[in-house]
């Protein structure tokens, strides 16, 4: 078995650690920064993480009120620039906590008055250095090149967040999680036999939105860098402003399809791609999404939309790591690749 | 001659006289608005506007130092979430003005607390009457689908905004830009060539940077929208982060490396894509990078970077319109598409 699929599998014990860990911790912060009235929120990260950043960035400001901004590294690491940042809490995240860029980001972002958080599986990294407060995954050592374990830590640990800052501090069991992360553990057998009709695929797209948006690049990147598929990712607005035009008879098309106010949308989306003929693979609880679509991911526990991302993400890391084995190749070692990628 | 082609050669002067019926309004707002102190700037828009939106974030960062956010319009329309928006400028972009979703966004953003402003090429459009202020493209009437004429116009909008709310007062000859338009024009017999070779192209990937990252976005969505090619667009650092593991021998990629701070990365990123055996096209006006392209797109003109994402965005439009043609399709009637798109 590839570690992919091994580091997939221990999800649901990682992320019961993450909780027990730093659920306290993560609180009492959320506490102390409560009295100063925070009025931005930055996040900053590339690759994977910077796909959990992207569902921080719907979960914070839903739950908080505070605006939020998806930091432009160059804009710090290139241009150099001094942003008024005071009031503002920059938070980075990297699985090593080694990405130079981001740690730059982070030393400025203290030159510019802001305070800054590090989230990170690495105790002892650089980033837990530079951020005046860290807190950890505690996912366990990550040997697979394609992050997997490390993505949905990060994910539980900006649950606990906008939990703790949040206005509305009774909507989320996110305690659930793991056990509906379990659950959907149980789609392997199902996913093994679906990923053999996708061993020639060329090209795809994943749609999401919302919450989901996030999970739509992360199952993109997971199959370009796991299978070498050229997968595109859209919101299913953005993706009916242009590049729906590119779909043809055949074209594969994954949609995130939960519960929640996205579903309308998504429904009339997956319509639309049928009346073109497209291939359309859904993920969803919904019986009605389920039924029109031309295969079937069935998430097996019904649940409210914001406990979906980590539950729904993970049929999807599967799918890849099968899909590469499907296609004679190691997940674990994509070309081209290393575990940490140094930029700035 | 497509009315893409014709669009596209109107630019210098659609750019002039929105520079010329514009430019002392937009510098008589910012001086108006200098007296609040501004926060945050959010920027919302959809498909090319969303683009242009992506180079303002950008922009008005670095020469502002203002934070920017990039909207997520589904917190406001679909999660309904209240963010505290004051000492906010939040503006909406929209070819048409009518987005429902943009125009829903700036309406909550006013419920919010922030400044509106619109940016459109429609007087009279929804958008006018929502937001406190609006400044018009002056592009004429677009009837390609695909935007050309009024992306080039947002971009100069934001130029001029920036220039009024920035420290560095003169820093851009930015009265040059029509001019430096015209100029890239004249590639286009050059590129009428060129796009043979791409006849049967099924995928490819943009890459840019900084302040030409959005154009990697916008030439991807052109060559989806006009040419049916699932064209993927990432960010240099973004790019070795996972993706490059899609690329093998004649995997198509095109590279923005203009002048300036991000030229060293893209360099070097043009060296391991060649390692690879990809095919590498280059848009610069710089002899180091034209010279390791498999194909170059020389820029005729040399221009400081702030300069370069107007003249830099006409070759890779004409490109898609051209080779849009040569794979006998009308870039003017994209499949699926209608020009101005509803969603929620």
């Amino acid at each position: 078995m590839s570690l992919m699929l091994t580091e997939i599998a221990e999800q649901p014990r990682a992320l019961e650690r993450t909780i027990r860990r730093e659920g306290r911790r993560i609180a009492q912060f959320a506490e102390k920064i409560r009295q100063q009235r925070l009025r931005l929120i930055v996040l900053v990260a590339r690759g994977s993480s910077d796909n959990a950043a992207m569902f921080g960035r719907y979960l914070l400001e839903v739950e908080t009120g505070i605006p939020v901004s998806l930091a432009a590294p160059s804009v710090h690491t290139l241009y150099r620039a001094r942003l008024d940042l005071r009031d503002a809490l920059v938070i980075g995240i990297s699985q090593s906590g080694e990405g130079a860029d981001i740690n730059l980001v982070l030393e400025n972002a203290k030159k510019c008055g802001a305070l800054t958080l590090g989230i990170t599986n690495e105790a002892g990294s650089a980033m837990t250095r530079i951020a005046d407060e860290t807190f950890l995954l505690h996912a366990g050592r990550e040997r697979s090149v394609a992050a997997t374990k490390t993505y949905t830590g990060q994910l539980m640990i900006l649950h606990l967040l906008a939990r703790a800052l949040g206005r509305r501090r009774a909507v989320a069991a996110i305690e659930r999680i793991p056990e509906l992360a379990a659950a959907s553990l149980t789609l392997r057998p199902q996913i093994e036999e679906m990923v053999e009709r996708y061993a020639y695929v060329d090209h795809c797209v994943v749609v999401g939105r919302g919450l989901n948006y996030a999970n739509a690049y992360e199952f993109a990147i997971k199959l370009m860098e796991t299978c070498y598929v050229v997968a595109e990712r859209f919101s299913s607005a953005d993706f009916l402003h242009g590049p729906i035009a590119m779909v043809e008879r055949g074209f594969p098309a994954f949609l995130f399809a939960p519960p929640g106010p996205s579903l309308t949308g998504m429904k009339e989306l997956l319509a639309k791609l049928n009346a073109l003929g497209a291939e359309t693979v859904v993920i969803s609880s919904e019986a009605a999404a389920l039924r029109s679509a031309h295969r079937a991911i069935r998430i097996p526990v019904r649940m409210p939309e914001v406990l979906t991302p980590i539950p729904y993400i993970i049929p999807a890391q599967m799918f890849a790591a099968l899909l590469a084995e499907a296609r004679g190749l190691s997940p674990d070692r994509p070309r081209s690749l290393q575990k940490v990628t140094h930029t700035v």
